[in-house]
Parts: C-alpha cells; structure tokens; sequence
C-alpha cells in the first residue's frame, strides 16, 4: 500500500504527517475506548467506525462510544450498531481513550473526572474553550494530539493514518471515509475541496465506497413529514439585505408531525439566492427562546459572530443560543453582523 | 504529460481511447466550427469551450456556435461570449463541423440541408431518434464519430483528448472542464460518479478549477424571484404511491416575477423524500398544456416513460410535453409508470 499512498495537502499546501508517536500507541496497545462528539454527524460517525475497524483487523479490541443517539439516516453506515450510548464497565482507568472529530472531553459527554490509561486526540477542528470546555482545556486535553486543523475531514485523517499502518481498506470503511469526507466538503463543494480530498475519494470508490448510493442516503431519506416542515420553512423567508432569515415554530411541528432533528440542513437553502451572504435558520426550542443556525458565503466569519451569542463553529456554518422574541433575535444578529463588517 | 495521464474507466469497467482518426483530423485542419446542443448546459457549453481553446493553442482558428441564449448563470464560463448565435457567413462548405454533446445535426439547431468538409461528433449520448433527428439520422450522421455512452460527460473525452494532444490544460480549460463534470454528475453526486471521474477533478483543480466558486456558480445564483417561485412550488406537492408531482402555473410567474427559465433543477427537490421514486415537475405552458420533467432513483427508466408521450432523455432524467388538464397529465403518467412496472 505505501507506494502508492497519497499525502492529502493541506489549505496551507503542506503535507499531513501522521505522528509516529500515534502510530506506535495504535500497534502497542490492545485495546482502546473511541469516543466521538455529542450531535454526531457524518465525520464523528464514519471516522470512529472506521478507526474501529482497522484497529480490529489487527486484532485489537475497541469499545466505540457516542453519548447521543444516532440520526436514523445514518443507519446505512457499516458497523453503526456497534455504539454504546453508555460507557459499559468494563472500560476502566486502564483503557486508554481515543477521541475523534473532537478535542475536549466534554464535547464527547464523558465525565471529565472519569481516568484514562492514555488519551489520544483526533481532530480536524480548531481546539477553542467555546466547545464547552472550561477556559484552556480543549487546547491542553490528551497525551498524544494529532489536530489538523488544514484537513477538511477527521475522515481524511483516518484514511491517512490505515495507509501509514499499512491495512487495506475495506468496502465497510471505505463507505464510512467516503460518508465522512461528503459530510464535512458538502460532498465536494465547500471551499476545503482540496484536489488530494477528490483523489481520497477516488481511493475510496475503488474500495468498495457507492457515490450515489451514499449521497441517496445522505441527501434523498427525509420523511414527508420532514419535506413538509421544509416547504413551511421556506415560506417564512424574511430577506433583509444581504441576511435571509427563515424559522420554525414548535407549531409547525405538531401541523406537521415533523421533529426538531428535522430541520438539520434547512439553513443551508436560502444560501442559493444569488445576493444572500449569511443564511439565518431560527428554530423555536421554547416561548422567546430560539436556535439560530448560520451558514455564510465567502469569508463572512459566522463563527465569529457566534461567539459573540456565546455560540460556536466553523467559519461558513456555526450557531447559537438566544432568549428573546423571534423580531428581536433578528435585530440582534443583524446588529452584531453590522459590527462586524465594521471591525474588518 | 502523456506518462502521468489517466484514462478514465467506463461503467462497463474498459478505458476510453480517443479515435486516431479524430486526433489526425484535429492536427491537421487549420480551422474548426464547433456547434454544441440547443437549450445548452454546462456540459454542452464547458466542452465547446475547452474544445476551443485548446485548438486556438495549437494555432487553429475555430468558430464557437449555439443557437439558443446561454443562461446568465453560465456567465461565470472563461470564454462565453465567443459563442456566436448566427452562423457567421465566413463558416461555408470549406469547413469542418465538430458536434459536442449531440450527434444529430438538428439538435444543433443547424439546417440540415448545410454542408460541411468533413464532420467529427464527440458525444456520451446514446444516440437515438428522440432527439429531432429523422429515425436513422443521430446513428449515422458524422464522418468521424466518438461516442462514447459510458462516459459521465462530453467534459471527460475533451480532457483525455486534451491529454492525447499533449497539451497543459490552463486554468480557463480547466473551469470549463469541471463545471462539465460536475453538471452532469450532479457534482459527483449521480451513478455515473466512477473513481477516475473524481481524478479527472482532482488532475482539474490542480490545473486552476475552483470546487466551491463553480459549486457557488451553479447552485447558489438563485434570484429572489426565483426562490420565491421554488417555495411556491413545494407547496403545490401531491404526493401520490411513491411518485411526488409539483407544478407551476403560468399565474405563479406573474405572482413571483420569475420566469419559466427558472423552473430548471426543480424537479430534483422531491427526490429528497425517501420513499419516492419519481419526481414529476410540470410546467404550464399554455391552457392543457404542460411540459413534464421526469427524475427517477435507481433503476426505474424515465427515458422510456418519456419517449411513450415522445419526449426523452436519460435514465434517470427526462421529459415530454403533454396537451391535458393538469389531472389528466397527472393521471396518464401513473398509468404509463404502472404499464411499465408491470412489463419489468
């Protein structure tokens, strides 16, 4: 496999190393607990799935760990039965850790008294305290850390880490890669589609990995009840500038049997207005208490404005938290953005 | 160029080879009248424009012609505006024609009855009659003929045949190229994503193409009129047994200020739903009269179904204009889709 293995380069051109240090933890230890972050997606789910499967067809033992549950629509992920949503006893301060997709314990849900024999650290994300961590922590947490924050998928971190150890990759982890990568590039359309991210891809067809079939199970599952929130969705498009708001009420959930875990994705659309920067999804968790989703073009920083709501995220797609009625959560946010075009 | 070059794999497993004989004709013609499909797409477009290029790179003068408008979205495409609309008069029977994205010469708008020095067609269109040629005519017509049905896009011939040339694909072949690619695989979303389209890609973004800027491009230049148009049409939803139909009324237009032109990519929203298996978008024309856009998962054929009302198409995307109420239109579908499920 090592001739022909690819190094994915990095938004900065470099190349990723995997950390020697990681690689002889991996071919030392017996056994190892993964533990990826609460609200799993895509690249939390298919890089600990396939972590878990290299790792066991070189004869080791793993417990793999995911606090929330599972979005029914990731049911298609080879292995995805195989999470414990409850740390089992057996996992004692003699296990070491493995966290992925995160770089806090918090963020993962487990005890942060809770001991580990060794905690390695898997992730693409920038380490911030706003992760739930207190101040410092997510920055200092773990023994070996192995943080990229250039990649654009843990995914692509786990697929670099089963070459350097040598194993082939299989149909079942070439299917989680191949869901990680397209979880977190926009199935290669975000601005971190890097050409080495298309040639992982074509790796991972060539494994066993079905483009379309994954991209069916990932974009064309929702309910009808889901498609109709969405249409009601839509229809609350409030344009004001270069901001476009649209909400949902806990009314439109019982008119139309859809959930709150159904409008994953909804901030996404109103991003297809030619005009539109920032993309403001609100969803009403309670009377004057809101969940508002950004996704901006460009380099609009949401992440940025986020914090300021005491939120977090990446640079295009980040979120927060606010009390206050529907009309104000928006004056609000259009206030902190003025702010921040001012400040650049 | 010609050692590190791919030759991209087929559905049926093979490896495409450009004819000698068009490498021949390429090399040793001095000028090129290159005509491309009516109502064209980034396939249809990107190819042509590649096509150009890279023959003006060689010192060849070629003549870039579409009959129909190029939709403002495509504005983005390196060398548009050098597509002519009119024939110019220099272009007489001295000239080679090459045909891209087509093989008929109607398709391409151009008078059947006009003669050419010798005709070349490079398509991945199954040839058919459907396509408003005389039955025979897209089977036979052209003295060179690359087609090539396996291929994702006309985009993947021009890039090997770019390759076979021994040219460096620049940074404008290179947009082109990919925005080909990605129209016709749904940016790597569709069946016909193989592992060595993603390298075409990845070999394309290395030479200048940028994923997200054409991503943005394509899929979010959305109008406001055209968004509003996009809501109004979710919600005219019926949902009947696993087919999804939603229309738009010519009142609608007058409603939104969009246009029918606005109407493309609509009818690949309610696929999203799981349990569909066609999306039937229709679109009023006139009273009774609506042009009906077909999109199938999986192995149901709307190309068939189109063709019993005479319309055609792909697979997976088709399409045919019927004069009936809207009822009627609905209604005649579902028997041509039972008739055909009956004969599997």
């Amino acid at each position: 496999m090592e001739s022909g293995s690819i190094n994915f380069s990095t938004r900065s051109g470099g190349k990723v190393k995997v950390p020697p240090e990681l690689l002889s933890f991996l071919k030392k230890e017996h056994r190892f607990f993964i533990a990826t972050h609460i609200s799993p997606e895509g690249d939390a789910l298919g890089s600990s799935l396939a972590l878990s499967m290299v790792l066991e067809s070189l004869g080791k033992e793993t417990v793999l760990y995911e606090k929330d549950v599972i979005p029914e629509f990731y049911g298609f992920l080879p292995g995805h039965e195989k999470f414990t949503h409850v740390i089992p006893s057996i996992v004692n301060h003699e296990w070491p850790l493995i966290l992925l997709d995160c770089s806090s314990i918090e963020r993962a849900g487990i005890d942060r008294e809770r001991k580990f024999k060794l905690v390695a650290v898997i992730d693409h994300h920038e380490p911030a305290p706003h992760c739930g961590a207190r101040p410092g922590t997510a920055r200092d947490f773990g023994d070996i850390r192995w943080i990229v924050p250039e990649a654009a998928a843990t995914g692509l971190l786990i697929f670099e880490l089963i070459k350097k150890l040598g194993v082939t990759i299989t149909k079942d982890m070439a299917i989680n890669l191949y869901t990680a990568i397209s979880i977190d590039t926009g199935t290669f359309r975000y601005n971190n589609t890097m050409s080495d991210v298309l040639r992982a891809g074509a790796e991972l067809i060539e494994a066993g990995a079905n483009p379309a079939s994954i991209a069916t199970n990932l974009y064309e599952t929702w309910s009808r009840e889901r498609f109709a929130l969405f249409t009601m969705a839509l229809a609350t498009l409030e344009i004001r500038g270069d901001v476009a708001f649209t909400h949902v009420t806990r009314e439109m959930y019982q008119k139309t049997g859809a959930s709150p875990e159904d409008t994953e994705y909804f901030s996404n659309y109103p991003r297809m207005i030619k005009d539109i920067k920032v993309s403001a999804f609100l969803r009403e968790l309670d009377h004057d208490y809101w969940k508002v989703s950004l996704r901006s073009k460009g380099n609009i920083n949401v992440a940025k404005i986020a914090s300021t709501f005491n939120g977090g995220g990446h640079e295009n797609a980040a979120g927060y938290e606010i009390r206050a009625s529907l009309e104000t959560a928006k004056d609000l946010l259009l206030k902190a953005l003025a702010t921040a075009s001012a400040n650049r």
